[in-house]
């Protein structure tokens, strides 16, 4: 059996603004039409023999991600999830994905994928994918190393050894992993020609990777076992488990001391979408080497990427910059700097803001919200209702709500009564009554609310029942 | 008598996304707490013997202007209002203001001050401006000269030549305009040291620039001379008549060519606010140069000016940029090539969006209003209304509207009815039903508007009374 682990935590930060807390660059749909998990997913579509399709994640991403992939229909039905207590660098999540693999079908091919690369020949990758798997069945750790098309700072190296089995098999031994190296050195690199891009995708046994952890990192190793003896897990246990495991990755914990490595190198149009920077590999320039999308009007930029909204975004004569613009916050940064922007998200939280945790809209099971402004005392959003779907019957203690219904038509329980409100009509939900927003309709639903009162937070709310199985936060 | 004469026209473009085409720069308050058109009108504050105020500006800002200067009370209305029917630069705006002046005060002294000036020692501005009228008292068309600090080549230069009276006086004769020089010729200016800024403050006699304009600008001078022979002049003659005059400034157009024209040189703490650059210069700035305004998060930028509003503006490693961040519109430049903004206002213009003309929050005569959201079929507005005004009484024929008070109380009128709505109360006027919003009370009246309807644009409105005189345009 081979089975597909898609790595899906993070912290929503090296993409902010478009990422955030809630909202990490995996849902981000910034290369193409489609977001980077689900493109990540579509990857294996049509690999041969049929793989299965897990999702490791953290607690607080899990409902998002499920929801998430709604789109994907019936193929979302059989992706599974694995949820971590918290995020703790990929060992661990790679770690506990062995354990309840092999648990199910012990003995079986892993190959694992971060959610925030892009690969633009699918045909390839399959091809190299399958050359992986052989290797994998020998019992080796399985990379691609990516050839590399300039002396790139971002990303770590391989260094290729000798042939493994026949030459024009095209798979090496690894002799070294080398470091983001310094611009010297990544030239050096190309200059010696069997130096490529460290992928960060493997293919391996489930055995051999437990047993690799097993070698180089025994606290973890100590923690998988009792999670492997136990049938079920409880979360709390688990949780236990987890807080004592030291966050670290697989590449510096495990694949790097190993010697059981191999790798194949690639070309698959592989980019590793690290920051805002990234965009530039797989997104088409214009003739001055800039990005523009969205509301953006340029003078003269160079190098340059500005993602806009809907608001107009205006730049001139910049060089080696990224302009990122959303409703509640806007980046502007240089190329060179941006990887500090995950300081910006530090000053966020520490100031007790929510710019770096959610979005001014946010999705819902039901739907979305979108807070167009808070002041004191009030708060409006805009509220839209998928059909058939209903909100928590609820109540709030601290304030009332005025409903105007701008398209479709809302079913609205307040108290005892059951009543609908079609368009241009507007209702009322007084303090402490309880109440139930429902698309009865086949189109969506769009009302504005006004909520006044003395206290407009997200966590006056109490649910008395809720099709979402969810009790505390809306 | 001495009339001093504010120059108040512009387009609301050097200063984008702050300033728009309904809302220039002088009423904007970039430096300090005061706007610049309030801060130019009390600088002559306690100057002696008293002097009276006028303003010339163009007939699409004279309403909003003049509600602009409400909070000056009492001071306000004593100023005079010459409207302009278009702007046509200052030659023709300043022969209109001597003829009209001349008529009801023959032969008296006039200052004329540009309304987008700072100047921070208005003491010792007093101080020459009694040196400049006695020269104007003489015949002279009197200017000053600001004594230069850098090498500047934003400005205009004005060289010295001999003195004029006792060389104690500090009063000169000048020997030539200079254009804005290029780095290499600023600094030959700087070093030569009789070379002055040129600050477009001019003090003469009426009858003496009107003669000047009669030498030079015999165009203009005989469109005047039709307007002062006229006792009331009406405002489609004047329209005609100015529609017929050269743009041009007066500096090119009569100045320049004159030769009894004196200099004082000066050192008040002047600046000319031309663009976003120049607040460098009156604004304090952080150790690394930087102007950080509003909710703004830097790191490592280097003289850079960071204008925010509410919204997170992060900044990482800029250096030599402008950005400004307004709730509709966002601009991003390099210093350098900033005056190319004058372009993104006309691009705006004529893809025939608003965010050159009009602000997100509109200024009226009974408070203001913002638009929080336009979508498809609906519109959101916040209200403010100050306490005892009144909107006109009026009748959409697209849409209706729902009002949800969210402080304060409002009156409403709605057909035939007349009745409160309170706080955390609503209410609803259907398409095409008379309504009025009055704010009875004493504290601002906050609504919430919801449009509903197939046509949600503000020319939807037919007025059928009006405290403030607008038949056509809320």
């Amino acid at each position: 059996m081979i089975h597909a682990v898609i790595l899906a935590g993070g912290k929503g930060t090296r993409f902010w603004p478009l990422s955030r807390e809630t909202w990490p660059k995996q849902m981000l749909n910034i290369i193409g039409e489609d977001t980077l998990l689900r493109q990540t997913i579509k990857r294996i579509d049509g690999f041969h023999p049929p793989v299965n399709i897990w999702i490791v994640t953290t607690k607080n991403l899990i409902q998002d991600i499920g929801f998430h992939l709604k789109p994907l229909g019936k193929e979302a039905e059989r992706i599974r999830f694995i949820t971590e207590p918290a995020g703790k660098n990929t060992a661990p999540a790679i770690g506990l994905a062995a354990v309840i693999i092999n648990k199910i079908s012990p003995d079986s091919i892993m190959i694992v994928l971060p959610s925030d690369h892009a690969i633009k020949d699918r045909g390839q990758f399959h091809e190299k994918l399958k050359q992986a798997i052989k290797g994998a069945e020998q019992g080796f750790l399985v990379t691609f190393g990516i050839k590399p098309n300039r002396p790139e700072t971002a990303y770590g190296y391989i260094q290729c050894g000798a042939s493994y089995g026949k030459s024009s098999d095209g798979i090496f031994h690894v002799k070294r992993f080398l470091e983001k190296p310094d611009a010297e050195k990544a030239k050096a690199f190309i200059r010696e020609g069997n130096f490529f891009w460290n992928s960060g995708i493997f293919v391996w046994k489930t055995t051999k990777i437990l047993e690799a952890i097993e070698t180089h990192l025994s606290g973890l190793s100590r923690g998988l076992k009792k999670i492997s003896v136990r049938k079920d897990l409880e979360y709390d246990i688990l949780s236990e488990i987890y807080s004592s495991f030291e966050s670290i990755s697989i590449d510096h914990g495990v694949i790097e001391k190993s010697r059981d490595v191999l790798v194949i190198p690639s070309d698959f149009g592989w980019c590793d979408l690290g920051n805002w920077t990234a965009l530039s590999d797989v997104l088409e320039r214009d003739e001055r080497g800039n990005i523009l999308q969205g509301n953006s009007i340029d003078i003269g930029s160079e190098n340059c990427t500005v993602i806009a909204s809907d608001r107009v975004v205006a730049t001139i004569g910049l060089k080696d910059m990224v302009v990122v613009d959303t409703p509640d916050a806007t980046l502007v940064s240089s190329k060179e700097k941006v990887q500090e922007v995950k300081k910006i998200v530090e000053t966020l939280k520490k100031n007790n803001r929510e710019e770096h945790l959610v979005h001014r809209t946010v999705e819902r099971p039901w739907g979305s919200y979108t807070v167009l402004e808070k002041g004191s005392r009030y708060k409006i959003k805009r509220i839209v209702v998928h059909p058939k779907a209903k909100l928590s019957l609820q109540i709030h203690h601290h304030r009332s709500e005025h409903w105007v219904v701008v398209s479709g038509t809302a079913r609205v329980t307040r108290g005892e009564e059951v009543f609908d409100v079609h368009a241009n009509e507007s209702t009322f939900i007084p303090i402490s009554v309880k109440h139930r927003l429902e698309n009865p309709g086949l189109i969506p639903l769009q009302i504005i609310e006004v909520q006044n009162g003395n206290y407009v937070e997200e966590d006056d709310i109490e649910r008395l029942e809720d099709n979402y199985q969810r009790m505390k936060k809306e």
